[in-house]
Formats: structure tokens, C-alpha cells, sequence
């Protein structure tokens, strides 16, 4: 029979004892942000378990990686520490033991309702990478892009290909994102023009929260690379694509991705996802040596992206994908990064690129959707999209279905609000 | 008269009191990092002068700003906090001003040989932005890469086009670097390679330190963002070039830079530039009002690169540059950057790109010099380079001169070691 909690969890709930996904929250008057796990409807505040002495493990109970703003010092003790961590928590929550179950006044400190908590970055992001990881999206970016001949460049089945992003303007699910100004050039225009985007796009994507680094000079290797991260995130990689057509040849994306990019609050550990593993795509040509895995794994994550427009109460799903699709794995992702001897720190964010599934309703953002805006995309009678209208909300979720219980990931939502005039 | 320190200065020190440039060292035993200033052959200790209360005016009289391991602090108090800083360390250090100069105790405390002063980063550096405002260097790397029919993309002439950096593997003057191992795809061969990159390459740069930031979502006006820049640095943008090639389509350049990018220790203040000001290149077209200026201004900065192989106490001069060749000024650029929404920080790193000048003689790395290793340069006789061996040192100076004395920027130094088996 499955793990259960004293704290009642519905079953469609992302948060069961199976879960335990990582944020940091604040709570009024003080709003002090602190570490938390979610569990059901709370939010159990890991700054009280410690301080209550209950992290007894050999390696976190002297350990104030739970008094800090973020979670960058927990994830720097590594794997054998998330592991005693998620073993004390489950443990403690479980429904037969007693030690928070039946102490009222710790029960009350530690225990916050979800909807008193506000989320904010559960990690400091120091560098911020983001992949192209989707055959699909490689492929009708580039038919889109630069025809139907070639559309996948040469280099894209021999390494994952990347790039840098901007870590300053990651923001936490629930912040307004200001549609960006910027240069676009009409085709067949002659002069390029200055304006707020008339492209503007969500990216579905998820990524990955490196936990323990690696020292400049010192790539890591493949069969290691998963001990590297701690877990992941959903994440909007908001894309101006009239911006983004006319700056990024020949340096790539820069402005037209750089105004935003949400994350959603809690990480979910890999330890979580261990039960949903799959076999990845099988890939052709054989990677060389340096991204060869022992074995070839994505997790069964189904993905779900809704728009609701301004004053609408309702939300229309606009695709469904999962992270399953993706050609590259996490682990050849990060020992990609590395291997030039690149340095990782604790917190930095691999994005794994917009998550396209092979049907046309797994589409992973409006570009593919509309294809460019030439097939409006209809959400409910009388109301189309080509690109995003100011006012609309996007809201992506994500889940593991489990025997009896769901490993989710709570939702990423950002609404777009006008550019300044 | 030029304006003189007690402190001797030689005319051709880099360092005199019209410098007063910003770093930050540690000393032994203790090895605490703290700002400093550079004046002649010393170090003054800021932490120390500000412990004596010496910092007297209204905005910095009660700041801990010189009390932290880095300048963030200093630098998010913006220009007239500055300004102030320059004011007071000006009169404290001049001949004719006693409190310092009879102070002995307070001398042997605050002023440190910088023999004795190990240099580190000087600010803690988020995100990291290369820019590519160079003409010249624009020019040649298109007909290198592309031919000579189109060598500039269309857009150049438009904007200033950037890309994000790996902020993670900057590093200080003096640090080695390891010879980056990557995938390439060498011309006529049919599948890729891994290896030691066999095209390692410097490119000359200069970076503008951010001083205060903006706010997601506000952009700064083109006529206010000389204000955001603190001052100047040199950069070593080291680059493989072989990596790069094979990766950069069509995100851009990724491992082929992140190995490693080598700043100076002296931070140059902007109002220390200010007499060194010079015209802007005439841009043509003119550039859309967002990114027009008042007057468009450059600085006149000698900058020369030396490599000195493995073994060699001789270092040759391999070319001579100079900042004012640059195409898009340094405000431009961070309008630019920020136009979208973007948010700086302070510590933000914007490199100008590689800094090539008009003649043969004045291009900023070897794939120019060479182009692309087809002529190697002598270095001396029997010593030649398509691009750097391991064992090569890569020396970076720049100065500007002024009436009686130098305004310079020190060195930006690197070794290149060998890749690990
Ligand atoms: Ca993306
Ligand atoms: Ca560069
Ligand atoms: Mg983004
Ligand atoms: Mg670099
Ligand atoms: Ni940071």
C-alpha cells in the first residue's frame, strides 16, 4: 500500500508524502523567506523542523542550510544529504509517527496553509542556460525559419545544442511580464522599426536545478551527471519573435527572450521522479564517447499549457505535451556543459528548450501552433490567437500519475501586461 | 599644474592620483577581501580609511560600502556617491592634504605595496553580456566565416547585437587557463571530433562595469545611461575558435567562450576616463531614437596584446588598438540592453566585443591576424602562431595619455595550460 500522511492529501493533489517538492516562502508580517516542502494544501516550514532539532540525519543536523533565504547551501551538500533529507521528512510526516503528528504547537508553527504562503525564488540563479532539446520544435523552428530542405542544422543530432540566458530577469509563477519593446524589421520592409512585440510567445519548457557544482577546468562525467542535479522546474521562456527574427544572426537570442522567464515555485527532486523514468529516444548517429549514457532515461512528465484571456473566467488548454519527447537527456545536457571545463554552481538553471511532442496538438509554443501566425489557433468560439494579446494569462502544469497518487508540479502562470508607453 | 600625490608616482605608472582605480585584494595572513585603490606602486585599503572615519561626506559617512568583500554595494550607490568617494580619496592622497600623509600609523595600516596584495574579482559579477561593436572585427570574422560578399549582417548597422556570457567562468588577471576539449567538425570530413580545442584564440576587449541597475520591465533612457556605468575594464574574451564554429548555429556562441574569460583587477572610473573623451565614428544609418544620443561619445584608450611563449622571458608585441574604434558607444549598448525590459545589476559585466581596428596591425585576435590560421603570425624569428600553444602567456595593457601623467588600466594576463588527459 502506498506511503501515506497524517495530513490529508486529495488525490489529485501534486503535493502527497510521494512528493515533498522544495520552495522558499514568506508569510505576513515579517516575510522572511525561508525553505519549505509542500505537502497537500501546506507548506511545512523546514526553518521550524530544524530548529526543532527533528533533522537528526548524520549529515544535516548540525547544518543551517534551512536558516537561509534560499536553498543554494542545501543543494551544495549533494545527494547523500537530499537523500537523508526527503527520508527524515517522509518519515515524519507519515501517518504512524508521532513526532509532529501529535505535537499541536510545532504542528501549528510548521505547518502553513498554502494560500497564506507567497512563493518567491527557491534557489539564487547565478548563470541560466537554456537547450533545444525537442527534435520536434528543432524541426519546425527551422522550417519555419529557413525552409523545408534542411530545417535541422548539421551540429543538432551531435550535441545538445545551447545558450546562455539571462539570469537577472527569472521571476517566480504570478509575476506580470511587460510586453517588451524592441526593434523588428516587416519583411519586405526597408527599414526596421521600433515597437512593442506584435509576436509575443510563451515557450512550454521545463528545467533543471543543478545541486552540486563542478570546479572551472574540471568537466563532469556523463555516468556522474545526474548526481549533479537536485531536481526541476516548470518554465516559460517567454519568446518575442519579431524581435528575436531580426537580432539573432548571427550571435543568437537576446532581447527577444531576455524581458522574462518564469519558474514555478516548487522543485521537484529527482528522488521524486525516480518511478516515472522511461526510456529516452533512441539516437542517431550514436553520440560520441563523452555523451554516452549507461543507460538512456527521460521521465513520463505530462504537460499542459491554458491561456485565459482578460476578463475570462475560463482557461483553454492550448497543447499537451510531455517531457518524455525530449532527444537529449538531462545528464547529456549537463556533461555537455561541462565538458569544455565549464564551471556549475549550486542553483544554476538548464533549461531543457520548448518541450514539442510530434503531434500538432503537442506543440510547445505559438510559433509552432500558428505556425508564425498563419493558422490562428481557436481557443473558444469568437476568440483566436495568433500571439499573445495583453491581459492574457499563461498558465502550464505538469504531472507524474502514480498507483494511487500524483507527483505534480503545481502550475507556472504569467500574465502579460502592456509595454510602458 | 597636474594635480600631485605625496605618494611618489612615476610619469609612467598606470596608477597616478587622476586614476584612483577601484579593485579589490587580499593580503596574508588572513586573506579577507577589501576594496582598495591603486595610487603609484601601493594599494590603499578603503576598509581602513573608512575605519578612520576619513570618508566625511554626506553620502558615504556612514555607509559600510568599503566594509564588504566586493563593490556591489559601492557601485548601487550610483555616481554622486562616487563622484563623492573620487572627491575625498583625491584630496586625501594630494601632496599638500596632511591627514593621511602624517598619519604614520594610519599609512603603514592602509597603504600596501601591491607586491604584497593578491588581486580578486572586484565585483560579484551576475550576468555577464558580450557585445560585438567592433567595425572591423565584424567585418573580417563575416568574410572569414561567410565570404565577402554580405561579410555584415544586415542588422548590425541597426543595433548593437550582444549575447549572454558564462558570468560563472570570469576570472582575475593571473589565473590559468585550462585549453578548452570540445566537438569540431573539421572542413570535407564526414562526422565530428572530440579533442583539445587545436584553435585557441584571445580576443581584445574592454568591459563596462555596471553601477546601478534598473527595475525589470523599465528601461533606461539613452541620454541617462553613461549614469549606470561605473567604469571600465580590460578583457580577455579567450575563444576556440574550432568549437565555435561547429556549435554557433543557430543559438550562438556557447562552449567555444565559456571555458573562461580573464577582466583586469583595476576597476577605471568613467570620471577618470572623462578628459581621454573622444567622437564617436559617424554611425550611417542614423540609429532609430532610442538609441540616438545627445553627443555620441568614445574614449581614446591605447590597448596593445603581447604573447610571451613557454620558456621565453621576451613577450612580443602581436597588435596595437584602441578603443575609440568602437562603432556603438557604451551608452548605446546598455540602452539597448535594457530597452525590452531587462534588468542590470550592479556588477553587470557589458564587453564591447572584440576591439579591431582599421589596419592590419590593429585587429584584436589571432582568427583576424591569421585569418583563421592561414597566415601565422611571426612573433619572433622561428617563432610563429596560427593561434595560442600551451605555455603562451597573453599580456593585455591599455592606457590613455594624458599631460604629465598616464591614466592606465594595468594588465589582463592568462596561461594557457594543457587540457587534462
Ligand atoms: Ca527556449
Ligand atoms: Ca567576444
Ligand atoms: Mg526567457
Ligand atoms: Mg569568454
Ligand atoms: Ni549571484
Amino acid at each position: 500500500m502506498a506511503l501515506k500522511s497524517f495530513i490529508e492529501v486529495h488525490p489529485d493533489s501534486h503535493f502527497p508524502i510521494q512528493n515533498l517538492p522544495y520552495g522558499v516562502f514568506m508569510t505576513a508580517p515579517d516575510l522572511l523567506p525561508r525553505p519549505g516542502v509542500a505537502i497537500g494544501e501546506y507548506v511545512l516550514d523546514l526553518s521550524e523542523i530544524a530548529s526543532a532539532g527533528l533533522f537528526d540525519g548524520p549529515l544535516l543536523k548540525n547544518s543551517d542550510c534551512f536558516n537561509q533565504p534560499n536553498l543554494n547551501k542545501f543543494l551544495s551538500l549533494g545527494r547523500p544529504a537530499w537523500k537523508e533529507a526527503r527520508a527524515t521528512l517522509q518519515k515524519l510526516l507519515s501517518s504512524a509517527e508521532p513526532a509532529l503528528r501529535d505535537n499541536e504547537a510545532l504542528r501549528s508553527k510548521s505547518l502553513i496553509p498554502l494560500k497564506k504562503a507567497a512563493m518567491v525564488l527557491p534557489v539564487a540563479i547565478h548563470d541560466y542556460t537554456d537547450f533545444f532539446s525537442s527534435m520536434y520544435h528543432a524541426k519546425n523552428c527551422g522550417t519555419i525559419f529557413r525552409g523545408p530542405e534542411n530545417p535541422i542544422v548539421p551540429n543538432w543530432f551531435h550535441l545538445p545544442i545551447a545558450y546562455h540566458g539571462r539570469a537577472s530577469s527569472i521571476v517566480i509563477s504570478g509575476t506580470d511580464i511587460v510586453r517588451p519593446r524592441g526593434q523588428s524589421k516587416p519583411v519586405g520592409d526597408s527599414s526596421p522599426q521600433f515597437g512593442p512585440s506584435a509576436k509575443l510567445d510563451f515557450e512550454l519548457e521545463m528545467a533543471a536545478v543543478v545541486g552540486t557544482g563542478n570546479l572551472l577546468g574540471n568537466p563532469v562525467d556523463i555516468n556522474e551527471a545526474e548526481d549533479h542535479i537536485f531536481g526541476l522546474v516548470l518554465m516559460n521562456d517567454w519568446s518575442a519573435r519579431d524581435i528575436q527574427a531580426w537580432e539573432y544572426v548571427p550571435l543568437g537570442p537576446f532581447l527577444g527572450k531576455s524581458f522574462g522567464t518564469t519558474v514555478s515555485p516548487w522543485i521537484v527532486t529527482l528522488d521524486a521522479l525516480e518511478p516515472f523514468k522511461c526510456d529516452a529516444p533512441k539516437q542517431d548517429p550514436p553520440p560520441l564517447p563523452y555523451l554516452s549514457e549507461k543507460a538512456s532515461k527521460n521521465y513520463d512528465i505530462s504537460l499542459e499549457v491554458q491561456i485565459r484571456p482578460a476578463g475570462e473566467q475560463d482557461a483553454y488548454v492550448v497543447t499537451r505535451s510531455n517531457f518524455k519527447h525530449l532527444y537529449w537527456t538531462l545528464p547529456q545536457q549537463l556533461a555537455h556543459h561541462t565538458v569544455n571545463g565549464c564551471n556549475l554552481q549550486p542553483g544554476d538553471l538548464l533549461g531543457t528548450g520548448t518541450i514539442s511532442g510530434p503531434e500538432p496538438e503537442s506543440l510547445g509554443c505559438l510559433l509552432e501552433l500558428t505556425w508564425n501566425g498563419q493558422n490562428p489557433l481557436e481557443l473558444c468560439t469568437g476568440i483566436h490567437r495568433k500571439f499573445l494579446e495583453d491581459g492574457d494569462e499563461v498558465v502550464f502544469t505538469g504531472q507524474c500519475k502514480g498507483d494511487g497518487y500524483t507527483v505534480g508540479f503545481g502550475t507556472c502562470a504569467g500574465k502579460i501586461v502592456p509595454s510602458p508607453p
